[in-house]
């Protein structure tokens, strides 16, 4: 999920998503449950779908909403040094986790 | 390292290289020296420069230039269900490993 209120380049874009999916594999690693669904995910390939929010508010709730699933939900924060303000919330990686339980999150969601 | 000459869209870019950092990452993993760069890179906040090469040709040069450096070069063909034929090299993560190295592959080439 990327917020799309930032305008950011697509270089910054793709940075910035890249980190959220590191951040989520390398949760995912430490717990059990969440082990298995990474190793699922992986085995098929690593699907990734990236997907727009509208702004920051949008992004925190659906982030409570997949946690609150049980999934994964890492949000990046950008160091700032280019284009936004340092600290700013920029994208977040739900997941891995089982197609039917992300889509509560985030199937309504327009792709990128 | 992203190709533009495939004119790909932002989001299939940001999945593309998601998909790259999130491979060379898991193939640091493996090897020792590796995982010591790993580390270091993870502890220095995992910094991403995303920088775009001309043609297919170009890239693999520069992976093959990146790996005779013992780096790793992590290449990624696509699925190719959307936008491109199935199997379409677009874009490779080199690293983690030292900035001094990295630059010798990618230094002279532009940001996305």
């Amino acid at each position: 999920m990327v917020r799309t209120d930032l305008q950011l380049g697509k270089g910054k874009i793709a940075a910035q998503v890249a980190h959220a999916a590191v951040s989520a594999v390398l949760e995912a690693m430490e717990k059990r449950g969440w082990k298995e669904w990474l190793d699922s995910w992986l085995s098929e390939g690593q699907p990734k779908v990236v997907v727009k929010v509208p702004s920051e508010t949008e992004l925190v709730e659906r982030c409570w909403k997949a946690r609150s699933l049980g999934l994964i939900c890492s949000e990046i924060r950008d160091a700032g040094r280019t284009q936004v303000e340092p600290g700013t919330l920029t994208c977040a990686a739900v997941g891995p986790g089982p197609n039917e339980l992300i889509d509560v999150v985030t199937g309504d969601l327009k792709l990128l």
